[in-house]
């Protein structure tokens, strides 16, 4: 028998070499090598190549959820923050993703087209964001919810998407802004009908059926003096990550011919992912980011 | 414009139907029906039918993690029973889910051939479970671990098999719990050979270079009087999380006739996830419980 | 460079390995190593292991296809027998293919479970089949159709369905059986009441508009003196092709210990596919064929 | 019960509802409705939008087939012609095919990327093309094999591949393209050195062990005084079908303002299949023919 070293958790084997298991002390049924075979029901789930590979998650159950931890209406920043954050953490792990955009309970990340992580495997990729994503929430929920602790660990599903454009992609972008537009714009309004107007939410359901956008923002104005497009950014536009090049002066040692050594400041270029609550959906935006998107004839 | 009611995380819209959204006020570019299009480009990953479902689980980078979080070696109770408590939360989620079983790092989830859960979509199946249990993972880690705090989000990948017999998803089963074994015999005696034998880990390796399981048997036996097979079950064999009815007995106040009231004791039947530490690759496992499995030729 | 043999068709090189291209007399561009890489577009479509693999092909256009061609009505026996033919061509080609089932323009076949055809990749194994049974319609066309040219090739598509279990696919060979009754029943009297009673198409169906197929057999025996259960079997229950053992005898030269030689006598069991027109639904059948099936835990 | 009209090959009812079969004559097991659930068992395997699809055929044992059926060597003029003949009958069948390209016994059949045919199914595209193929081979067979009677169908096999980019798909066929011409070079100076310089096939093989192209062009150039660039472009190039657009003028009855009738010329546009045998590597070919691929960013 021939047996690989033991490397993690404690020493497990991972892909050890057994050429003679006859002999077990326990079992002659416990030989391994003959229930191998079933590794060959796995399938091959890789993505096709020179797309951009899209891994959107979502709350599940978080509009009970959301009552349950006491969520401010119509938008939570703590929520929102803690979101944000957790999709740090997932960028910070998965370099290969360019862009991510997130709103409400929902949050999208995009690998660069010529990825191969994981060898573009669908499900390692799904699994390994839902899952940082996750355990991150949990674990930075005290940093935002200082005064509200988390009653359970909730939970996000994900899927994965392929976009062979650019164009497909930026519209896939911009589906989702759009979405927390129209959300948020509703949402403000109803909250504020319920919150200020003093309409139950049953009134308030009814005095929005079929209100266009221009509706809305005319109630808001005229009867709260609220100017939509004055509202926070965040709320409107949900949150932008990219990674961003910024210089940083760190002083270092460096030793002087005469053997001394001396402290120096040294500028050194760093990436580092950045906020924006900016719109997408116009050409803007990429004009000023050119390199996130790569060549489409590529 | 019609516009469906809010039903999620502060109202968030799902599935509005927009008839006209000319007049944003916003900018007109943001009318979502033009984008959304790119939903078309979601692909149907949905099981095949009458096969079982498993999602494995897989810690990521779990060998740095258990030294970053000083793991006790060759297998620490804690972690373990995290693993565990993370699980049944997965399983308490999910009750198509008939059996899971975890060792080390990693942790097997079973549906039932039948189920329909998720539409039996891979992705969602998946990455709700990877993302239930890595928030659970966190969230219950103080229970555990009360001295050793948690350090970073830990992650785990997952991946689906598709198994179409009884005999192919016990073979499964066997596989992991073979591999158990193996392992854990292994690092049994190597870290018995470091930690009591005074072997350098460089020593212990080349000392059970070749060794077959009797060898392994006859060290720990012969030079540290350990009968392997007194160790603890749940080391050598994994667990094991079945769903099992048990009968309870409450205190339940009924209205007399005479329209008293009073507290009778009433039995109730009850499904709750038990866990084993015992032999599934023979049969006596699977006859002790045969409503785990279904029929075959269904 | 290094080149392998060339080995098809006029000596096309299949696979060669290709060093150097640098110096390529017509233009360094036509370098093959630089496009090689669209290789990995492809991807891997391999069949989920221990389920039946079924191929089914349907005719397109059939309906004109066989107007055009003037079949008789409601059935053709040189269709039908072509048809015959053609999936006789295919499991000739594929020993994997345990049982074929045809009726009208259609034919399903199916592998068994433990095939490793074509490694079970999907698009080989269903190309495969709708080629050879096309070429084999138009090279056998002329045994069937004497006096009838082919006017142009015809196409039938194709499909694959994997069933993991005995009952799936009994069930599925049954979905189609019951479809040729029930096809075959209402065509039947459609026909009849429009040769011989007279009726014109739109008449017939009227006719027939609502009819249960207890309604039917009553008209097709009170008006026109037909026993449906009497008609031909190969028009109400279609084509099962099956392998059979058959003892054959042939005459074989042996030397006699004499140095003399003599013809004797030998039986020798030999594999050929045998059509039936039988039930398929229930378990006669099957009970008299136990070979077809594999074990479902297996 | 209610059982839509006959409508198919002798009139096949396809998707009929049926309410009530409990009275079927023959047998209450014949009711098909219970068995309709294998239809679940279906997946789908439509294509990813917004990107080429190519389907590639490969004529299965063609080595021996063309041996049996005398082609002659290094090229068979009949062979390549039909090839062409059977990738003109598939692009008349389908309209979406915006190029095709063959050599030896294989052709690519590329879809428009927009393209919706078959709601882009990989397996109903890859067997129409494979069975449209495979019996316009035999239908046409005797137009380009006037001597030589075909012995038996043949196969050929099929595979779905997709590119996302006009490079991606460039580069396919550059690909393909490449092994035309290194496969062309090989077997030209192979067959001349067996059939002009009177080497048996392993005295030719061995000679050109280890050569690279400019050898070859050299043997062939000094010992035979054949410049390999003035060989048939066909052979070399392979054959590319593209749609064009042709002025024709057909005679048309027009009735004049005095009733009476009288001829005239009319030209009119249309839309056929053209085959080239040029270079499809560099530019030129593309930057003649702008039409055939879409812009990438769409």
């Amino acid at each position: 028998m021939l047996i690989a070293r033991a490397c993690r958790f404690g020493g497990r084997v991972r892909s050890c070499v057994v050429k003679s298991l006859a002999c077990f002390s326990t079992s002659s049924s416990m030989a391994k090598s003959k229930f191998e075979y079933v590794r060959s029901f796995e399938t091959d789930d890789s993505c096709l190549r020179n797309c951009y590979i899209v891994v959107r998650l979502d709350g599940r159950n978080f509009h009970k959820f959301s009552e349950q931890h006491k969520f401010t209406k119509p938008n939570d920043s703590r929520a929102l923050g803690l979101m944000s954050r957790s999709a740090h953490s997932v960028m910070a792990e998965m370099e290969d993703i360019i862009i991510a955009y997130g709103q409400s309970d929902e949050f999208s990340f995009v690998f660069k087209r010529t990825s191969n992580l994981f060898k573009r495997r669908a499900s390692k990729l799904m699994t390994h964001v839902a899952s940082q994503f996750s355990s991150s929430y949990v674990f930075h929920w005290k940093e935002f919810f200082r005064e509200q602790p988390l009653l359970y660990p909730p939970s996000f599903d994900g899927r994965v998407v392929l976009y062979p454009s650019n164009r497909n992609l930026r519209d896939y972008l911009s589906w989702r802004q759009a979405d927390c537009h129209i959300n948020n714009l509703y949402n403000t309004v109803f909250w504020t009908l319920v919150q200020r107007g003093g309409l139950t939410t049953t009134q308030a359901e009814d005095r929005l059926k079929g209100t266009l956008a221009a509706d809305k923002n005319e109630i808001l104005f005229s009867e709260f003096d609220i100017n939509y497009n004055n509202e926070s950014a965040i709320h409107r536009k949900g949150t932008v990550l990219i990674w961003e090049k910024r210089d940083e002066t760190v002083t270092k040692r460096v030793k002087l011919p005469n053997e001394e050594e001396k402290e120096v400041p040294v500028t050194r270029s760093r990436r580092r992912v950045q906020d924006h609550h900016c719109d997408i959906i116009g050409d803007q935006f990429w004009e000023e980011h050119p390199d996130i998107l790569e060549d489409d004839n590529c």
